[in-house]
Parts: C-alpha cells; structure tokens; sequence
C-alpha cells in the first residue's frame, strides 16, 4: 500500500485532478492518494513549492508526492523524479521541487524519458494525467525509479531569498500568507536563540509593529498584532481572531524587520 | 481499518489539513481518512458544531471525528475526548462538541494529557497537527481511550437557542446557511405534530412570509420562496433554484416564525 | 474493494458530501471513495454533465459514479442506474448523464425503485443521501445491478451542440470555461483532420482572433491569446499564463469559429 500526493493549481470545479486520480488507481488500484492542494494560485510555482516543503515532512517515508504547476508544459522543460530525504517527488522541473531540495539535497535525480511507464497517448497540455500520474502509479506499484530515465544532473533552481542575521536585528520577509492572513516569515526560530523574547524584542512590518515574541495567538486580546513562532518553526504576525494580510493590507515579499533593544 | 474524519478552519489553500493526513498515516498506515469539511469560516466554533453534528450520525460506529476550530491554541484550553453515540471525537473544548452532545450526552470525556500519544514535539499553535492527530490516529491503531488522559467532568458549553413552541405558533431562528443558500431553522419537524402545513401554516422571515410547508423545493416555481421540511428534519427556507440568503439578505440569527391561522 | 466517485454542487462548506461519504462507508466499508467536484454551480446540472464526462474515462472499468445535481429532488423525476462503457453511473434522470451517453450509448438502464437498497427514512430533500449513496454501496458490496428496479426505456436528454464543419470552416462554440480560464469548445481534434494548422487556420471569438493552432500553451509569449488542442482533444482558446475568460469578457455559449483561408 502506498501513498500518492498530489498538489496543484488545478481548483475544486475541474476535472483535472480526478482524471489523475483515475489514471493512478487504473495502474496501481491499492494506491492510498491524498490531496495536499488542488487550491494553489495558477501556475504560482513558488506558492506550491512552499506548500509541498511545508506538507511534506509530515508524511511516511516512501510517500509518492506529485505535484503539477506547469506553466510550461508541452513545451522543453523537463518532468523530473527525486528522491528527498527518504520520499519521493514528481514534478515538472520549474523550481517546484526547489524549496524541499534547499533544505535537503536530493539523494537522486531521474529525468522522466521512459514511455513505457506513461499513458499510452499521451497529450500537449496535460503531462500532470498522462506522465506524472502513471509514472507515480507505477511507483506506488513497486517500480524501481531508476527505471523511469536517465539521472538528471540539478534541479531548476528557484531564487529563496534568506533572512540576514545582523547584531542586533533580523531582516527577513513575508514568504507565506496562510489561509488564516497570518503572514509567515523567513526568519526561523533559531535565528533568535540566545536573544530576548520579551518586550525588547520588536517586529516591525511596514508601519506595523509589535514588541515581544509570544507563545500562542491567544495570548493577546482579539484584534492585536501579536508575533509568535508559529508551526514551522517560522516567525509569523497575526491579528487575534482576524486576517492580518487583509487588515495590515501586506502579503508575500514585504519586508519584516526583528530588532533587539541595546541590551 | 478505521475511519478517520477531519473538520477543520484550514481552507484548501494551506498545508495544513495534509500536514494532520500524514501524521495520521505515519501512526496508523491503514487508516481511512474523509473529509467533513476543511472550509468551516475562520475560528468560526459553532459553525464547525454545527457541521460536525450533522455529518456524524451517518457515519459507521466506531468512527474517529477530529474537529479543529482552535482560536484558543496554545492557551490553557483542553483538549478532549468524548465518546457520544458509538463514535469517538476529537477537538479543543471549546463548545466545538457541545451541539453532539446536546441530542446526546456523552458517555465518556477524557481530557487529552498522556504526551505518550502526541508528537514528540508539541508546537504552541497547531495542536490538530500535534496532539489531535497523533492521538486519532493511535485510537485508528487500536488504543483505550482511557489511555488518552484523566476523566473530564464536563464539555465547555455553548448557548444553542432553541425554538419556542406557543399555542399558535413557534418563534425559531435561522441556525445554518447551506451552500445553496437555504436557512435552515432550528424549527424541528416534531413540533410540527398535530399541527397542519397546508396554506393554514404561514412562516415569516424577516419582512418575507410563504404559506404551506412543502415536500420538495421544486414543487413551486423557480423563484418562488418556499417552506420545506429539510434533510435534516428541520424547517427550511429555500427560494426555488436560486439562493434565499443572498435574495433575502437573511443570514445566521435572524428569526423565523411559524404561525398557524386560527382553526 | 470498489471505487466510488461523488460528483455533486454541494460545495466545500455543507456536510453533504459528508454525510454521503458515510452512508457509503456505513454499507460497504472497503470502498474507495474518490472526489471528482463538489464545486459544480448549485443545479448546473450541464456543468455535472460535461465534468463527469471528461473525468469518468480516466477511471477504472467497474468504478460507481454517483452524480447529484438535483433541482428537481423531490418531485417525480427518476433515478436512474446507467452502465456505460463498462463503468457504472446513478444520477437523477434530469440529462446529467446524457453527455456521457451521446458519446457512448448505456448497454442497460434501470430506474430506482427498490428501496431495500436504500436509506430505511428517506427524506425528500436528499435523494443523493437516503437513495444513490446507498444504491451506489450496494453495487460496491457486489450487487447485481438488475436488483434496483426495473428497466427504463431512455434516459432524459440534453441538447449538446454539436459544432458544424462546413468547407472552409467549422463553426463551435465555447462549452467549458476551465479553473485556468481557458476556453474549452466543441470543435474536436478530428474535425481538423487533414487541415492545416499553422497560420492559415484562423480562430475567432467574438471580437478576438488567433492565428495557428499550437501545441502548447507555452509556444507562445506570456499575454498572448493562443489556440491549441487541450487535453480532451478539443480546440481550446487559452492566454498564456493568464486567464482568457476573464481576459476577454467570454463564456460558455460564445461561437468560436476556426476558418482557412482559401488554400
């Protein structure tokens, strides 16, 4: 029994993600498939990289990941195999795989050549039906990946800009808006090791700020701008019991400043 | 083989109702995950009861239902487990389980305290993902309960106002807008007994009435406000292929009267 | 072990489909149970037709489909039971399964009308529940189709435009607007045969025009309008990367035209 992920842009009010569904459970009928996201913006490749990165880990070693953001599909950008700390990824090679392998490099990398193991017919705009879900099927079934092609040599690499540590200040960004509007950050939890928590500690975000890191949103009364280190081990601001990215009117890319008092 | 139900605020646009799915398949490989609904409004708590109290009862005995509506997170609010009508749940008490066990009383509450059935790492802010999972899933492989924490005494409670039933009439209230727009009331068919629902009966909303309480939306004309019976036993205001929220500007809270002429 | 597909407009936010899932899995456990949309438009019962027509081929012979698009609920409109191309189908009988049958025609057709095979109350407002989803988990446990009720002679019928190819041109129109915004029409891949489809082949719709017929999407330059062959083998009109419907103010029912010039 194996699991198959699937992540895309495809939304709930098409046929594209059943006809993967189909595909895979015709070639490999035990397979167990679960939706990471059929909700990322179109063709937002970024977006569902993050979201991949974020899923992932949570799931069984040997987990089968597919994911389809393809602006480029039909045309020369390759369909990629990896496999990242002990599961496996498919995806057109556009940087989607890129937010996981920064983290981890790739054990292995296969770029997918190997008809056999694709639909019979296969079109120009759906490659997500006709090459990824069987390969993936075919995986779930107990294929050798090292049959799917040739070895790749990197993956499409997409730029992820980094939080700088300076003395007495972090400055990062917004990377994420969760579905909540709390805005997710790229300053991560042990950036702040061995710094105060407490009311020194200052988080600015355009004209918005707010001192001291805390433990949980409802530390704080409803409608207040409240930074704590969230479930990713990523600073994040929220507005207790409201959309922060809404009511602050900040989104992915704005900057986000931490700075220490003179201590 | 156990069913495992999610409930959750999450969205489909965030890892995390895939990230309590792997979790739970990491603990319990066989176990069957369903969706009741990832689009509950946020921190919306009597929604989620509301949902979850209708979804439950048709599904098997033995069913493991993880609800998370948790604006709470991370506070000193518990998490529960109650065991109402054959079935086992899972969420924050917050009210999220007090609709269920209004019909019906639980038979069991254990709050959730044994870390022995949670993630080795507990954030502060996705305890769906940390403890509620983890503890679903354990009880999916076959767990006692009782190993889940000590008793609880009570669920925290939430006010469900209930109709009056007068002589001549019964003062409601719309509880639920359902994704066509119908308002469905907390008027229960039972107080209907006796009573009759041909064109005697008059049920007024807001500035809007109807007469006779129908069988089927589409024995009236498209367009036409109409009074049926819904699939939950309750009293529904629908207006005929089309959306009575939006057309009447009515929502959640707004009263709705049944009145009988004199007979 | 069965798989049992849910194609319905009961949206992401209702208990429906859930309450479905569980009346399933109530009766047959092993099922596997496979969402091709919650998300058609509350009662379009064409948008049901044309999304479970483009999904169902993918899926394996023997799979159930249960599609519940149902404005006439209640009233005397059948239930029907389909076999069409060796899958099976339930549906109200109001043209949700005409477009499948216009390509394939059913070898059998059974009105419902046992109830041993359904819900023991059945309520007027939810035959998908206390009807098709039981229906659908009997044929799943292993019940012989026959077993539902008697034969019916035809299935209730839409009218599905058919584009008309004249000499120099084909005259269609746009019957699907995907999640992409890309417009879907009626003029198939054959009807091309022995055409040509570089420049001479003009697309128009509406005010717009488009010159060539391309493989892929990502042929051309971001912003462009592009004509291709999608994935259903029918003439789509896409802006690369962007969204076409929203680009050019088009929907379902706008004639496209594909015309050559004299050759």
């Amino acid at each position: 029994m194996s699991i198959v992920t699937l992540t895309t842009d495809f939304g709930g009010g098409s046929h594209y993600a059943a006809a993967m569904k189909g595909v895979i459970l015709s070639i490999c009928p035990t397979a167990v498939i679960v939706d990471i996201s059929h909700d990322v913006p179109p063709q937002d490749v970024r977006r569902a990289a993050l979201l991949l990165d974020n899923a992932a880990e949570w799931f069984p070693a040997e987990t089968i990941h597919v994911a389809v953001v393809d602006p480029g599909v039909g045309t020369d950008r390759a369909l990629v195999y990896a496999r990242i700390g002990r599961q496996h990824f498919l995806a057109p090679d556009n940087g989607l795989l890129s937010r996981l392998a920064r983290r981890t490099p790739p054990e292995k990398l296969i770029r997918l050549a190997e008809p056999a193991y694709w639909l019979p017919k296969v079109s120009t705009t759906f490659h997500g039906r006709d090459i990824l879900a069987p390969a993936a099927a075919h995986l779930a079934a107990g294929l050798d990946p090292d049959r799917l092609g040739p070895p790749l040599e990197r993956l499409c690499w997409l730029d992820w800009s980094e939080a700088r540590v300076q003395p007495a200040r972090v400055d990062g960004a917004v990377i994420e808006v969760d579905s909540f509007g709390n805005l997710i950050t790229n300053i991560t939890s042990d950036m702040l090791a061995g710094r105060p928590t407490d009311r020194r500690a200052c988080v600015v975000c355009n004209i918005f700020e707010t001192w001291g890191i805390y433990h949980a949103y409802g530390q704080q009364a409803s409608g207040t701008l409240v930074a704590v280190i969230g479930s990713s081990g990523r600073l994040e601001l929220a507005i207790v019991r409201d959309n922060a990215a809404k009511r602050l009117g900040v989104g992915v890319g704005s900057p986000v400043t931490l700075a220490w008092e003179a201590i």
